[in-house]
């Protein structure tokens, strides 16, 4: 805030003094790996990139740069690298690097409860308070994802500036030889001021050659007193991503780029964005309605929430996290609630709710992280709620906003969402003593780059770093390469979303091989369709019973489907009901789908087994067909887990792996989903004969 | 919320039934009358738009529609045809009219306080229920301004569903036909329902053939299950803008229309917000982000928010309003707080705060409104605060959020805000027993539709409603009319904001012509340049000095400037001392300008006066100078208020009024907004040599 004629007035004559029109430039990383990251992940990007980044920045001590660490980066450095802690805490003492705040776990902030945006940035600022020394003043932004009512819990919590793109502002038409400052908005009168960032600058550092920064930051020195460029982006490009390792640190090109500014030193200003903010007042008042960078807005469609449109399974576990937290003032005891309030804010780590150029929800692990996180919340609650152990919890509501009421069932061992608008469905199968959800699947659907894996000409990534470099390391988006051939084979899209109890009627002649490519035709008219639901208690059990009256062929079928789920029982049971309820004779198969997500497709901990037969492939990503089953078993061994299905009548069970197809940083690559389970039967109904199965499902640790 | 099978599939079934494809269409209206609007004009609406509607309608029993009135309307139609109130109330009851609740002063949501939001919501549906005995549960939106955390004080104020524009679910590439129905959203995990409106119908209603409307329904008939248009939209379009009302009632269009809709009855569906919602399940999640209707992003330059930026008179209004707001909980007593709560309620009113096609910003009456409603509250929080009347309040603060602080001053007679970043010029001139700012001023600057004006061939509006309506009435986004000729001359724009203590150094041969006409040369670098300020409170007394070394010609000056203060006094001292601190002799004219706004410059109650003679020419609006006057007095009988300005040394005084030409409903207008009032002195200062100038400000009423 400015009372007198201020600093700024002083710097702009001295910039007169000076030859070469001066430009302030400010060099902001951000550093964050996401919660669930594997290990070996963390290790290779501190020592490839966040390490090496600080040892050629200690040797230009002149230099100044603004640095923001992740929480979830935080709490893996302070175990495995506590020593660059004191390094980092040193060059902040010196001056040399701000740090900056924000949501500790890194979560997209328009989508969190306003509580929470406000206790994740001042539980970060805390770790830095407490373990670095320094007051925040400034938050990282996940993606820069802005929300114009951002203001007020940012300022609540403290922050009293942001950085985002200049394509923000470019979103009212603002030009960018008025981005070279920074500007001040507010929201109910809290007060924050907004830094833009240069996507040209974000293009060029550190992949082009460094005379074109020079060159650029020359050409908007002195447009007017204190102009400054930005450049704030991700650490990962130096070091992490394919390439740059070799590029910034071997080939030296961060160390020229030091050395570059510090040889300009009188006109190009390296400065942070707190000092910039002492020094110049700003441009004008701005009010930014919500935006992201132009890249981020192509993939999610315009706008960021549109993500939990575009991928129900985005939206399943962001409804989730909100039901959880909802549920959180249930627990009175103040360390307990502590506790579950940090595993929920574990789960709103932004990289699994969306995709890009990154894996992000098609990271199963990352998924699983978030569900992990929940379900550990959530066995909390119902701890706290139900000290004893003969539980059940029955509740309606619309989960996931869709406008239809789906049933939730908890007990001891199991979380399960049915859902009877989508054919009595199941979308959730939570496991607590493991924190699994069994049914965090996905399905296959297109994304625009798979065009360019059918038409592009391809560089095959084969595993060296710069094999595919071309006059210096092109920026991720520029690249196009794949991790194994062939890979086109497997774009294939499901026509339906995958959960579990979908009824399926075929012809009596389909076969695992149609079924599987999606080739198949369904006789029925029940798959996803509205299902009447009813509810019963009785006791320590819950009822879930559906029925729809529909088509099969030219018939008609009367379809009932019963859930039981007991207190302290590990086992779900299922029994199935179908009855011709019309004149003619229906012969056709039925088949119930399971998809069940595991994290490794063929890793050796996870496989299939027959009580009392050896099968002869039995990893999960395996096809098959097994005959007359009365039981399957999976066993994940990595995660203590042993899933038993029961069949009565015995059935014939296929089974086959659902693999996507998705863009990362190294090129698109093919991950493991989930193992579909199909136990069907083959029947012919009279008119008004019925039939009966049962299926039961154990899931034992 | 849809547990089973439901009603959507019965109602599909029985579509199939009929012969013609079914759509179901819903007309909604909103009439709202802004804070502060002259009666001659609500009376005109009730009678030309509000009340011939209501009357049409009840002739159709068959047809439903939605209405919204805003709150201030309801009070003058309570007190002023309240008879109507029983007639609207018989349609509630009968389910013909849904009516629809929002912010009781209809203001812009996003830029009000939470608590302010769900406080105007819960306003207006308390007297929906009270007066007109309906539960509200939709809201509207004061110019659809859609931001993404509405949901949540949406949801907490009652309300379940909104009406924005197609333009919105646009902005996320949806496809019209997408818009056939509602979509649901959420805000932490707030559920809201959205219907989009169609602009084709916006632009259909009632100003084109009503054939065009029927060819549009059939298009629209059953391209899916219960496919619905929705037309939304002012309900001035009935009545009330140009040439509407004789083509809606007189010739007939309404009843046609009503008489179409009853004829199709058998696929055309008239129905409500609230009954489609029972009836069909939304689409599909949406999330959209700020949005608003076409023309409106055009207006405000891509976010309603920006007029904020653009208009510093907008501006400095909302941020009153937040300063205002901010002290609300000072104020103890219950019934007091709640009575200065309704002020700033009142004061939010959206009309004044920006500017498309309606007067807006530039009806100089709306402001006034704005700002009377404003001074009432903050009269009530000071006289809670400072129970004696011996008070002196002095607050520094950025007040209008552009980095710089402003020096705020409060007694019992006079709120000040003064801004020392531009030259120490005053941006407030509350006079709190007339509750009336002084300093509420408009800057004239360029609105695109001046280029029309020079551009494009005029059609001169000559009174008569119809005279320019070529094949039926043009909406008034395609007319192009003016109020009077040679409004182009009055296109001149501001060099400068116009504020009050601008201080001028001129050639010393400037004319009151050429300063008018803003061509004459400042040869002093003090207009809106930085001051140091200093403040000292001495008991009773506050001193606000400011200086600033700066050149005239090619000399040095030193301007000390004091704003003096005391408790309990109406007047207003300023000092000034001019002192050459260089070496050459300074020949200058030397000018403190005033602009003061009142309401009118023509009329007989408001005129200039100077004690001891009797001016020539003495309406506000004139143009003049004055020579050696030691006072001069202005007077506004209509809000009972006499100024002086007293000069010593005696002093010229130029004065010239300030006029904007502006769009509104009717055309193009000249608007007086505030007469410009300059002493000035020429002197010639040798080196060392100074000089003062004494200003005495003094409102009575």
């Amino acid at each position: 805030m400015y009372l007198d004629e201020g600093s700024a007035l002083t710097i702009e004559k001295e910039e007169k003094k000076t030859q070469r029109k001066p430009v302030s430039f400010i060099l902001a990383l951000h550093n964050h790996q996401p919660v669930g990251n594997l290990p070996e992940v963390f290790a290779a990007a501190f020592e490839n990139a966040y390490a090496p980044f600080v040892e050629v920045l200690k040797r230009y001590p002149s230099l100044k740069v603004v640095l923001h660490y992740s929480g979830s980066l935080l709490d893996w450095i302070e175990k495995n690298e506590p020593s660059f802690l004191i390094s980092l805490r040193e060059l902040v003492e010196k001056g040399q690097v701000e740090l900056m705040g924000g949501g500790y776990y890194e979560p997209i902030l328009p989508v969190i409860p306003d509580s929470d945006k406000k206790g994740q940035i001042l539980k970060l600022s805390r770790y830095l308070k407490n373990r670095l020394g320094t007051e925040v003043s400034g938050a990282w932004l996940a993606e820069r994802i802005w929300e114009p009512h951002l203001a007020r819990p940012l300022f609540e919590a403290g922050i009293r500036y942001v950085v985002v793109d200049d394509a923000h502002f470019q979103e009212i038409g603002m030009k960018s030889e008025e981005l070279l400052g920074y500007y001040i908005t507010e929201e109910e009168g809290c007060p924050l001021k907004i830094f833009p960032i240069s996507e040209k600058l974000r293009y060029l550092i550190p992949f082009e050659k460094i005379e074109e920064t020079k060159e650029f930051l020359g050409s908007l020195a002195s447009k007017s007193p204190g102009s400054l460029a930005v450049l704030a982006d991700d650490g990962e490009k130096f070091g992490v991503w394919p390439g740059t390792h070799k590029h910034v640190y071997e080939e030296g090109w961060l160390e020229n780029f030091f050395q570059m500014l510090t040889d300009n030193e009188d006109w190009i200003k390296t400065t942070t964005f707190s000092e910039y903010i002492k020094s110049y007042p700003p441009r004008d008042r701005v009010y930014l309605p919500a935006a992201s960078y132009r890249e981020m807005k192509q993939w999610a469609g315009g706008y960021w929430r549109n993500f939990l449109v575009r991928y129900p399974e985005s939206n399943r576990m962001h409804k989730k996290m909100l039901a959880v937290r909802k549920r959180l003032p249930q627990v009175t005891r103040k360390r307990a609630r502590q506790k579950a309030r940090d595993f929920i804010w574990a789960a709103q780590c932004n990289c699994a709710y969306w995709h890009g150029v990154f894996g992000g929800l098609y990271l199963n692990f990352l998924r699983a992280a978030v569900y992990e996180n929940l379900i550990k919340a959530e066995n909390i609650i119902v701890r706290e709620l139900h000290p004893r152990d003969n539980w059940l919890e029955i509740k309606v509501e619309d989960r996931d906003y869709d406008g239809f009421q789906e049933i939730i069932l908890n007990n001891e061992y199991y979380g399960l969402l049915l859902s009877p608008n989508l054919g009595g469905s199941l979308w959730e199968l939570s496991y607590r003593p493991a924190a699994v959800n069994l049914l965090d699947t996905l399905t296959r659907r297109k994304e625009t780059y798979h065009d360019d894996l059918l038409k592009q000409e391809i560089i095959k990534n084969n595993g060296n770093e710069s094999s595919n470099v071309n006059n210096g390391v092109k920026t991720i988006h520029k690249r196009f390469a794949v991790k194994e051939d062939g890979l086109q084979d497997f774009l294939v899209y499901d026509r339906y979303p995958r959960g579990a109890l979908l009824d399926h009627f075929l012809p009596p002649e389909t076969d695992l091989d149609s079924f599987s490519r999606g080739t198949f035709t369904e006789t029925g008219d029940f798959l996803l369709q509205p299902y009447k639901a009813e509810i019963e208690r009785l006791q320590g059990k819950v009822t879930v019973s559906f029925q729809r009256r529909g088509a099969v062929d030219k018939g008609e079928l009367l379809l009932r489907k019963k859930i039981f789920l007991e207190t302290s029982s590990q086992s779900i049971k299922i029994e199935y009901n179908l009855q011709n309820t019309g004149e003619k004779e229906l012969p056709f198969k039925f088949g119930s789908e399971f998809n069940l997500a595991f994290l490794s497709g063929d890793s050796p901990e996870r496989y299939y087994h027959i009580p009392g037969r050896a099968l002869g492939e039995t990893h999960l990503a395996g096809r098959g067909e097994e005959e007359e089953v009365e039981e399957l078993m999976i066993f994940d061994e990595w995660r203590k887990l042993e899933v038993a299905l029961r069949f009565s009548p015995a059935a014939r069970v296929w089974r086959f792996p659902i693999e996507t197809v998705s863009q990362s940083e190294g090129g698109l690559e093919r991950v493991y989903q989930q193992s579909v389970i199909v136990p069907n039967w083959d029947l012919t109904l009279g008119s008004g004969a019925d039939s009966n199965f049962n299926i039961e499902l154990c899931i034992n640790s």
